[in-house]
């Protein structure tokens, strides 16, 4: 480990990767540097995995999307969790979370970061929980060594990035029990952190000894992820106090993590009506000074379990227009059960739209040439492009067919009444499909 | 018939009809009284159903939802049209509209008239498209009358309301060859108007004689739906000179309606990129003194094809918040094939949850008492009633139980590390998830 990226960025050197995300997202190598240096820019690394793909998270650069796959207590199931991340990289995820709380915990995290080069994150708090939980009864009796232990172990292994629920202090936590939200703490990790600390009187160790958190992520230059253990659970408690609350120390955190060259991300919603949504990117980026943003949907609405890919979707297209870098995708599981192989696909392909509908608008023609590409697939009936270019090329072609095998000409939706038959046909000489039209994407 | 529910609100009669609406969506019955004398809220009725549901839409209603059914040229199953009409009844479609196109039209459309009591609506120029290009070769030989009979037909079988699409002039039409949109015209309606106005030279008969139309619609009380033949196709064509001047020739017609006591809604996009929808629908109040806005999608991405249905639900969900009325809805198998039906559900189900997501915005309170009981659901563990609650709540019980046959405690995503177990355990008595929070949403 020579120096963490960021502190090289400071410096004007500019690293491999630097220079390869300058080139993949289009930005120049300067702007980039500079904001790698100034935090607004995160490249998640760590200390051991060399063959890890060169992901950037941040402003300027197009929206990002995480996965999250893992073992439950009552689930567990290594092979179906490495076709989870399979799929996951398969189907364009930018980053992928192991949240496994159940089973053989390191084993299931270092087999998944073997069969992915995708950004690797984790929660180390879960498994210090389990640990705790397994060998003295009750997670309640953590030692402060014991999470900071758990920390050490996954940064070791090479994690790229990491959630801590350093934000969640024991003055929020008291107040919360006299102040009760419509679904009080929904953060598992936040969850275990309120217990321990009202059961205890003790400080949050995270909150308490942050720059020992921040050294230990300088060493291996990890990404913290800087956790929302308040984050609304329900869309009545988007806004609240404990939310906000916590917001502002993970900012100011931010702030102190920086100072020693360390990468940092905050973490969001949650429910939230989506008229708050935008507001809610805006508080994030002012609050931090432009600090990441890594933001969960967020759900428009609480009746989603079933089709929650689809309410966080509607809250993270926005997220991603206003601003928010890395959505965490949710499958039509959340709420019910942990997800199946087929149900982490649906998740992440409505977010990575998403996000992309979020990119149209935040970055302009940059993001909008393979729609464009697609308008013209289209008009020309070309089924080859038009399946090509979609999210998940064998699904639309699957649709396409699904009460024909012609090919030729319209769908079985208009058939010869398709709009792309009868007025071009009249019009043929006049009608120029190219890329003319680009300049009014604003 | 007496007189239109249009004028008998006016004269201050409160019909049977608006007394069940303003119970249903706890609105006071002289409000919409109000709102239907001055257009701004429809109440479709037609002429002969007497069993049919009472559906209002407009402002200060719930955000309401239709969904298209109907065979295509290339694929006619009478049997699969009929169940696409019942799940879409069953799983809570506001409206229904046939665009059948091939087959017994008259039939499908009577028979489909039967199994749904929901307010049904048609576009009759498809019918007349159909039998001029079966009898004579081409669309390009129908007659005016031809056309206007195709209406007459339908108003007489009592569709509650049906799609003109009385805003494309020649002269759009004509604008249109010279100053080519990347997607062209996307109606079918349209692009056979189009291409006959361009072919015969002739005014757009709908424009021309439109106060024909409306004393039609008048004698059978059916709610007219101005169609966007222009509608944008593609995300680059939205808020183009087209899309915006067809609508503004709408805005003109419907004042010229309303004066003859029929009742209006008009049709929107399309394609657009997010940031776009809320001026979209504040322009169409605008322009037409609060009609009712009837809007497809809008798609945020041309990428969906596939999961069109969820690239719509994002645009329509900010349509809904921002005002929308009736959101049509799009299914997974848009763009490239007939639906079948289960995409028909998943279509009806994206869409009802972006319309739900956009009353929460535009309604406040009273649209949000479902989800605070779903939040108390998930916080009690609830299991039956966060199914039951659900959009699906078959759907939520099956992925509830995928991975086992347990239904106590947590689910299998946090097992006994489930935030609803721990936190509230040790808070037991200072945990009250009662209604206080309601004041919340804003």
């Amino acid at each position: 480990m020579t120096d963490t990226v960021k502190k090289l960025a400071s410096r004007g050197i500019a690293t491999e990767e630097m220079k390869i995300l300058s080139e993949k997202e289009k930005i120049p190598l300067d702007f980039l540097m500079q904001r790698v240096a100034n935090g607004k820019i995160v490249i998640p690394r760590g200390s051991k995995r060399s063959n890890l793909k060169v992901v950037g998270v941040g402003e300027g650069l197009s929206t990002k999307v995480n996965v999250n796959v893992g073992s439950s207590t009552r689930h567990i199931n290594l092979d179906m969790e490495v076709e989870k991340a399979k799929i996951s990289q398969k189907f364009g995820a930018d980053t992928i979370m192991d949240l496994s709380i159940g089973g053989d915990i390191d084993g299931i995290r270092r087999k998944l970061m073997e069969v992915t080069n995708l950004p690797f994150g984790t929660v180390p708090i879960y498994q210090a929980y389990i640990e705790t939980a397994e060998k003295l009864g009750s997670p309640i009796h953590m030692s402060e060594d014991t999470m900071f232990s758990a920390i050490d172990k996954h940064f070791e292994d090479g994690v790229e990035f990491a959630t801590v629920h350093t934000g969640i202090t024991l003055e929020l936590a008291q107040k919360l029990k006299d102040n009760p939200r419509t679904t009080g703490v929904v953060s598992r990790g936040g969850s275990v952190l309120a217990t321990w600390m009202l059961h205890n009187g003790l400080e949050n160790p995270f909150y308490k000894n942050f720059d020992y958190l921040v050294e230990m992520a300088a060493k291996h230059d990890v990404t913290l992820s800087l956790g929302d253990a308040l984050r609304p659970g329900a869309i009545a408690d988007a806004f609240d106090e404990f939310h906000i609350s916590e917001l502002t120390n993970n900012a100011m955190l931010t702030k102190r993590a920086w100072e020693k060259g360390v990468q940092v991300m905050i973490e969001g919603p949650g429910h939230m009506p989506l008229n708050k949504v935008a507001a809610d990117v805006k508080l994030q980026k002012s609050l931090s000074n432009g600090a990441p943003y890594y933001i969960l949907g967020p759900l428009v609405t609480d009746l989603g379990p079933g089709y929650d890919h689809i309410s966080s979707a509607i809250g993270a297209a926005i997220a991603s227009s206003e601003g928010a870098d890395l959505i965490c995708y949710l499958t039509p599981a959340e709420h019910l059960s942990l997800p199946n192989v087929e149900q982490v696909k649906d998740g992440l392909i409505a977010a990575r739209l998403a996000a992309h509908a979020g990119d149209i608008v935040k970055l302009g023609e940059k993001a909008y040439e393979k729609d464009l590409e697609m308008s013209k697939a289209k008009a020309n009936l070309d089924w080859d492009n038009i399946c090509g270019l979609s999210f998940d090329p064998e699904k639309a072609s699957a649709i396409h067919t699904q009460f024909t095998s012609h090919k030729d000409g319209g769908c079985t939706m208009c058939g010869e009444m398709c709009v792309f038959l009868l007025l071009p046909q009249l019009l043929k000489q006049n009608l120029d499909l190219g890329m003319k039209k680009l300049s009014r994407i604003e």
